[in-house]
């Protein structure tokens, strides 16, 4: 039998699947499976700064390349990254965490052995995995591990959540089959039941040949679960005007002319409120209805609705269940055409252009967004953070085959800054070419900061928006304008690049509508070949107006 | 009935028991909570920079003060400390972990918000923190709410764990009975249970009146459990020579002529393993024997020991379940000299004196270990960090009444960083004239940096000591010293402080024997007026010689 370590295997299988950079932080209860990166052509070890930062960077390596994997040692390591695997588990990211954990001897010896909780349990850590993870378990048996990392990989990537697998340190070394390696992974999704996708199909052909005015509304599980290609297809066949909703933001082209902009209930630009619940039947492609997704649940559209999830169908209140989108989709396009053309095409509401202002006017918040696309071009990945930019870029207007990553849902402050390390690694990977381009908070970055270190080390070049408004201000919209809780201590932004010594960098503060054109419009300023921080100074009350309105509904339902 | 808020009221009973600074991070949930702080006077909302750097200030706070608090976010906030908490349960620090959770009545209708997984569970974190808490409980209804917090503070304390409370948003602003302040919390710890106190005390003894040469060996949960006067006291008395553990290092006054140095099994110097391993009774107090602790359980001495325990008492095979040491030490200590008076006055080995070295000889971890002392003085608060540090520190002789802070046995890194705020802010409001002073490595350093901004918030003024051994040299030791995993970006820590925007700062490099001798006897140098980063220079291999031999084992352990 031709022969392979356990610890080399890992990797192999990893890079058949494009996944290339690894994240996570060494710890000794994974320093010897670290080794075998090492062994496979091509493969990259982040080594990241912490390992929360390190879950946010496979979760935006996922968003670009639909996979990634995290490795963190036993208890310290792997707890520190668990509010980082919830966000990839309620956002539907597939990721592989693999943790080092002790031997197996050590393991039934019960021994006392430091990053355990001094209790002699091993298995509490993966416990706590369980309740954010699709599975969790230890692999303790060489005869199994082979099975237990293809089918971890093959779940993580068809279901796109996360998967916990601990490796025993002494596993790593030991050989397996070889030859398993000549059979890729199957991919494949578990096929939609015969009949009940056949009845789905038929219900759905059927609503749409009595509609008279239909839209799709597209939200963020459509590119988790790659239906991107059949959303793309399905606006072009029927001609159906699109909406997106805040976590959906780049998950279609946004220059089509069936483009409507985005719904956000009762907070979305009222024309847009009006002509989504004035339609007839609305098509909602992976839909993740959370309160920040749907103006606090203001949605109020026809009941004629077709709901495409990953795991079901809904048809108005009939449940398909094991229905899955892509295939269901690609059922109806051939279809969809005939159904819909007695459908009068119609004509979604108007973009508003970009807001002009003069040069010499300070910036903010509504120029910002409603101008940051004259910045944007193809191939770009836009990261924007739990505060004003997240709720910001819902009002620009993308450009073809540009991305969105946002963690609107679970919406931990700080992830933006780790999940723009995992993206520019992956679109380094994909096309060098490609921009990744950052809008946090100065507030959020505290948070993880010395991710940017990783960034140097690597020699990556992504643009860093620092919106600097002196504190939390999504947070003092919501509660508390005044209080000091919502201060941090200023920061010398302009410095952070040398502090970590970043080799090719660049430091800007903006603070006018002049200064920030003038870098837009800078060819030198738009190439990535460089890593950028840019300091753009905003009032600190100045918020997108979904923002305050959301923040208000927050308020009240938090004291209710 | 006289009324007070129920959020106020949280905070009148911490700052009953002294706790006046509260560490965590504002977020929506927890946002109606903070206003109340601010209503009580005397009380600090820290505003740390993250929740994991939050949860080890308040474990630094607590391993200062005896108690601690923290408060976060539902969700993302909460799941960003678990790491902190697990370290907190493992090492037997006492702390109030607040989570602001949304409002009873979001809970009810299984609302899809923010900070959830999606799918209404609301109950998933809470369970989590079972994991790693003394307990883990929802507030759900007002009446019981006093009930629950008192008895969380009550419990936290006198087990030295950390307490989970989740606290809806919307019952904050409710009233509650003032009057129930006029009786200030019941700190007492259970009474021993009579009968079996009585037995463990008459074996204890007979076990002491037929011993010729016993040893006191000091570990962790002495201090920890309220234990370092009756310690002090017995050595006094009884005159044993003592001995500390790394855990137990700065338990017991170090300038006794008692004090024999720190065992650590066979990792110790060979003539403290000797003497421990000859005397014919050891009695333990506060022992918890994990590897790092026990120089990998190569404990070797006689098995007529006495362990005195926070919740058990057991003497050689004999467990006395529930009999606590303090009462117990409590009750020996009267007695204690009529045993042991036949006891020959035994000599312990003698502590070598500080190496020397030539001014302009590179700086080393021997003579950096062995030459700390001259540096420390009666008060200060050393924190050292899981790696070179906290090894190193065993080799020094502390001065009466300094206090050491080291996570032994969970030993997560990055923890003293924020561990230092802690210890600051407490000693702060205990005395300003005390010192703590830090010494981490460049490598732990990265993971939480940002916690040195909230030092230059409060413009507090710790030493920070940062050796400079270009990487994971602890983890070089254990595995791959080439690796390049164990490398890590280069900073320029001189800038830090800058970029943080300290006030009044001062920032060293030192290479040299001189260099940082000069340091030690500068009268200014030695006044903290200033927060202060001092980068050592160090060899990246050179490492405390049981670090070495404890890095050997590791690797064979896990590799078994």
């Amino acid at each position: 039998m031709a022969e392979i370590t356990l610890g080399t295997y890992i990797f192999e299988r990893l890079k058949q699947i494009d996944v290339k950079t690894i994240f996570g932080v060494p710890g000794d209860f994974n320093l010897a499976l670290l080794d075998h990166i090492y062994e496979v052509e091509g493969m990259r070890w982040a080594g990241n700064a912490n390992e929360l930062n390190a879950a946010y960077a496979a979760d935006g390596y996922s968003r670009v390349k639909s996979m990634a994997a995290l490795i963190t040692t036993f208890g310290v390591g792997e707890l520190s990254a668990v509010n980082g695997i919830a966000g990839s588990f309620a956002e539907h990211v597939g990721l592989l965490h693999i943790v080092g954990v002790p031997a197996i001897s050590s393991q039934e010896k019960k021994l006392l052995l430091h990053h355990t909780l001094g209790n002699g349990d091993f298995g509490v850590f993966k416990r706590v995995f369980k309740n954010v993870s699709k599975s969790a378990n230890f692999i303790s048996d060489i005869n199994e591990a082979q099975d237990m990392i293809d089918s971890a990989i093959r779940e993580a990537f068809i279901y796109q959540r996360p998967i916990y697998l601990g490796l025993p340190t002494n596993l790593v070394e030991m050989n397996v089959d070889r030859t398993r390696l000549n059979t890729p992974i199957d991919l494949k999704p578990v096929p939609n039941p015969v009949e009940a996708e056949e009845e789905a199909l038929q219900s759905i052909l059927e609503l749409i040949s009595k509609a008279a005015k239909p839209v799709i509304l597209v939200d963020a599980c459509a590119s988790r679960h790659f239906c991107q290609k059949e959303v793309d297809q399905l606006i072009d066949i029927t001609n159906f005007p699109v909406f997106v909703t805040p976590m959906g933001k780049g998950g279609v082209d946004e220059q089509k002319p069936q483009f409507g902009g985005a719904y956000v209930g009762s907070l979305s630009n009222p024309d847009i409120t009006e002509f989504v619940e004035k339609a007839d039947l609305v098509i909602s492609v992976g839909a993740l209805l959370s309160d920040f997704n749907t103006g606090s649940f203001s949605y109020s559209h026809s009941k004629n609705i077709v709901e495409f999830h990953s795991d079901y169908t809904q048809i108005r209140s009939a449940v398909f269940q094991g229905v899955q989108m892509k295939a269901l989709l690609q059922k109806l396009l051939p279809l969809v055409g005939k159904a819909s053309k007695h459908i009068t095409a119609q004509v979604p509401p108007k973009i508003a252009p970009p807001i002009e202002k003069a040069a010499n006017e300070d910036l903010t918040q509504d120029w910002l967004w409603s101008n940051i696309s004259k910045f944007l071009r193809a191939g770009d990945v836009v990261i924007t953070e739990t505060g004003t930019s997240a709720f910001g870029i819902v009002q620009s207007r993308f450009p073809t085959h540009v991305s969105g990553i946002s963690q609107v849902l679970w919406g931990s402050i700080g992830f933006s800054v780790g999940a723009t390390l995992g993206a520019v690694c992956a679109t380094e990977e994909l096309d060098p070419n490609r921009r990744v381009i950052l809008f946090v908070g100065d507030g959020s970055l505290q948070l993880t900061v010395q991710e940017i270190s990783t960034m140097a080390r690597w020699n990556l070049k992504p643009y860093l928006f620092i919106l600097n408004n002196d504190g939390y201000t999504i947070e003092r919209l919501i509660h508390g304008e005044k209080a000091s809780y919502n201060d941090i201590q200023p920061w010398d932004h302009l410095k952070l690049l040398d502090t970590f010594k970043a080799k090719n960098s660049e430091s800007t503060r903006v603070s006018t509508i002049g200064e920030l054109t003038k870098l837009f419009k800078d060819q030198d300023f738009n190439k990535p070949d460089k890593i950028r921080v840019i300091e753009v100074m905003l009032e600190t009350m100045d918020a997108p107006i979904s923002l305050v309105k959301q923040a208000e509904i927050t308020a009240k339902t938090n004291a209710a």
